[in-house]
């Protein structure tokens, strides 16, 4: 049976409290607090020191907000460069210290009013680092097991003063009964990823765990892509959730509540589907490393981008039923936060969640069937037009608030920077990431065949475009010579735009033309085929990466290219 | 006193009632009746010929319609080709025919049953003509006195084939007492531009009649452009009119209308003020032609972009208010078609006119005072975050339609295609321009002080930044090295966003830095200043105009470059 993940807020809200009841003084700081954080947050610690005035922080924001620093913590850049076996640890001498068997340490779960933890085959009680540890509602997914399969993804942790401040709460060992090879067995720990679903081998994988894959070419040449070929971007592990029960819970800007199960918001609100592209801010991400240099995070190619139909309930009538007035918004209401299940928060402008004609869901289904797991079962945010990064899954609680999500994935990850700020990037002044900007990409090229056209063969090229703010994709011109002479390529869907709506799917593209004489390359006779789309506001793509290089390698976004050869041809 | 230019719809309805019930036959066509037109156009003459049942086009979006052949006819790229000097002609030789005095012929003017014109010292009675010329309601506006001003602007009319059929309608010539040296007095022909306003100097004019201008620099360095510093765009001449109780008629999709004098308009609904940018899709054409090769129209330095205060009433609430119902919108109200007084005419889409964060108004002020006549008094469309072709100024007509305006500035002119159809684009695939792309330039650079910065001199310049549909400009990158190395531009405008607005404005920046030391033309002691800008869905600007090059010069939106150069420093 999978492990009971309760909801974050409920128990951040309930460790603060017992904080302050208990009075207990402030423990040594996680190092993943001295990050820079917004000052909201900051001040969240303040103003709880009245416990009887009237909190001028929300719970439920305060619980969101903590995500920035799990969000920090997670260093996303270093979870990609650091190995996941660094598991080896000093075993623990002092024999003076208690003994527990691992099934004690069990029983002190998240659900405990002492949770306790293991690292390595020691034994932490960390009944009070959780009180100053902002992240604590994801530390608590670690009680009652070992902390290590978390650390390895919140890699910040893995630092000697933390080990340092964790000693101050060791209690005791592990019984060495328990222990195989002086070490507690693989199988006693708890692998966040265990439950994760299976998935289909198709998908080209990233990473394991989190699960990062991008859809194949078999994927890409639909307009609609299977759920088995859709994309997944998971930032974490894949949360186990109660179905119909699940609960999401509404905080508007005066801290007024309501909660609604799926079950509810299925048979109280009318449904919607909407046929959106969803793509992840790091698609092409490699062809921008491999022109302009390295950059961070996932080594997308360009696949990091699928189409559905969604089917769900309008964000925009759940927040008028929760009690949010449309016609007098409040000046405070800016942004909808989203609160994941596992730790992942995002925010989108409040516009967008209330606009007419912005189709954000709260969806339930996925191609006409139940949300699979890996896509946000039981039920996830649908922002069209939008960076998939705002799409949350897995959804458990929206706040309305003057602010973007504190998250890190709000605050950093999915921004872009001048190309001068490649070593430093100044993340507090960039803008987050939200409609995206036009693109395209090649998913396939045949080689000519010499008995074709003009005797130097036939250059068979296919992709798609695709452009953000419900903007369609109104032309893609390909060049077969790098860029000095374009064609109009033909466009395929003509449901890219469903009559009414804004365009939020992208356009297949063929190209069919004349390998040209004067081929770039005479000596390997290859040619440079190049791709670029505009969209309706006649915003076209950037021509080279270099020009828009940022340290995240986020908005990859130059032209196209691949190189074509009619070496095989002659063979 | 001024020409009483009457509604053309009205005008071009009774000519197609009075054909229809003389039962005449359909005179020669004008050629500009060949040029390729809408099909509902072509229609519309069908639908005549039974006049019993109900009219299957709308009265008015016949009027409407009909623009599009004057517009057609304008051939406005031959406009700005040809010489307004051909004037003169062949005189009649014909000694037999009548004579009439000029005062006679003044008496058949455009709201006479019998309407004449003169060409050279011929006079014709066009009324047959007019009921088989689309454009007749703007012929009418030369009756009773000489075509030849309008073909001047018309030019497509100067040709001998038209002269031919011209002379169908001949019915006599002026008498010699109103002749001076054998010619119709100068002064006895209306002049259509005779009664355009004074403009300001220091404005940079490309063409006197029409006008159009563009603002000079001392302009472009303020956020608010003043009213005689805003850049003049004007197709025609500049229509005299009866201010309060110039009326606007609407019509629904359903052909009911409704009619509202401009002092209703004021009265009735309530005031808003916006600040927009406007910015002509011309704008930066120069850059491209001098970059890319020949294009055609006006060419537009930087200065065809402009910033005001804008006052006047939703055209949300006025349609409302007309009887359109925004919550069930009729499937075929799709677009919003305005028409000007003069025979200009545009549309943009149902979705941006009723958008509640939209902000398309019908204004009536500009920057605080009475709409400047240049600028569309009594009552002009804005259309933020558009391009500035569909915010139509002396409007007279709105009708909501299935279809895009019918006129050559819907359908033709003001467009961007592929750069492999620089010599036969095609104009009916192409999508009309509505929201503008993101676009920056250099307005303004001081030569480096070698007394300044590295030795070499500090580069000082400065320039704007502007996107279309409310998309903020985020981030303005300067390079000093023709885009090898960027740095970001300080953005000097914190008004473009008007808290809970989208933002319509520009951005100025100005940037500030040393001038490299390894300058790309080191004999020159030049190097090349690059601006690109980055809007908040992070669209940026194509390098080059090459990538983009269309027949009509449109959207010039490369980076922006200067050459800079330290010489002049030395000295």
């Amino acid at each position: 049976m999978p492990p009971n993940y309760a909801a974050p807020s409920r128990l951040l809200a309930r460790w603060e409290n017992f904080c302050l009841l208990t009075n207990r003084t402030r423990p040594r700081r996680c190092p993943c607090q001295q990050i820079s954080r917004p000052a909201a947050l900051r001040n969240s610690f303040h103003s709880q020191a009245s416990p009887k005035s009237k909190p001028r922080v929300q719970w439920a924001t305060l619980a969101s907000r903590s995500a920035v620093l799990v969000g920090l913590a997670i260093g996303s850049l270093q979870l990609f460069n650091e190995t996941p076996s660094d598991r080896s640890h000093k075993k623990t001498t002092d024999s003076k210290i208690k003994t527990f068997r691992l099934a004690e340490v069990r029983q002190h779960d998240g659900s405990s009013q002492n949770p306790w933890v293991i690292r390595g085959t020691s034994v932490y009680d960390i009944t009070d680092w959780i009180a100053a540890h902002p992240g604590g509602d994801v530390i608590l997914t670690a009680a009652g097991g070992s902390l290590e399969p978390f650390w390895d993804i919140f890699t910040i942790h893995k630092r000697p003063d933390v080990y340092e401040i964790l000693e101050e709460y060791k209690i005791g060992v592990i019984d060495e009964a328990d222990l195989q090879d002086g070490r507690v067995p693989q199988g006693a720990i708890l692998d966040p990823f265990q439950n994760d679903p299976e998935r289909d081998a198709r998908l080209i994988t990233l990473t394991a765990c989190p699960r990062n894959a991008e859809t194949p070419r078999d994927g890409l040449k639909d307009f609609i892509t299977s759920n088995e070929l859709f994309y997944v971007r998971n930032h974490f592990w894949v949360p186990a959730v109660k179905g119909e029960d699940h609960e999401i819970n509404i905080e508007m800007v005066d801290g007024t509540e309501r909660t609604y199960t799926v079950k509810e918001l299925k048979e109280r609100f009318p449904r919607h589907k909407i046929t959106t592209t969803l793509q992840c801010a790091g698609n092409r991400r490699k062809s921008m490393t491999d022109a302009a240099g390295t950059t961070k995070g996932l080594q997308w190619k360009a696949g990091a981008i699928s189409t559905a139909e969604w089917e769900g309930v309008r964000l925009v009538d759940v927040l008028a039923d929760a009690g949010l007035s449309l016609d007098q918004l409040p000046d405070d209401a800016q942004h909808v936060q989203f609160s994941a299940m596992e730790a992942y928060g995002a925010s989108i402008p409040i516009r967008k969640a209330i606009d007419p004609w912005g189709d954000v869901l709260l969806a339930f289904s996925m191609n006409g069937v139940e949300l699979p797991r890996d896509h946000g079962y039981p039920v996830r945010v649908i922002v069209p037009g939008t960076v998939a990064a705002r799409s949350v899954k897995w959804l458990s609680q929206i706040t309305i608030s003057p602010d973007e999500s504190p998250t890190q994935w709000q605050q950093r990850d999915y921004k872009s920077f001048c190309p001068s700020e490649v070593n430093n990037p100044r993340w507090e002044r960039a803008r987050s990431i939200q409609e995206m900007p036009v693109t395209s990409a090649i998913t396939h090229v045949e080689v000519p065949r010499k008995d074709e056209g003009n005797g130097l063969g036939t250059i068979l090229a296919e992709g798609y475009a695709y452009s953000g703010g419900g903007r369609e994709i109104i032309r893609v011109d390909v060049s077969a010579d790098g860029g000095r002479t374009w064609h109009e390529a033909e466009l395929l869907d003509d449901r890219a735009r469903v009559k009414g709506n804004r365009a939020w799917c992208w356009k297949r593209w063929r190209y069919r033309g004349p390998m040209p004489d004067d081929r770039t390359d005479s000596v390997s006779k290859c040619t440079r085929l190049v791709v670029k789309a505009t969209d309706e506001a006649y915003n076209t793509q950037p021509q080279t990466h270099e020009s828009i290089f940022n340290a995240r390698g986020n908005l990859a976004t130059a032209w196209d290219c691949a190189e074509v050869s009619s070496v095989t041809a002659d063979t």
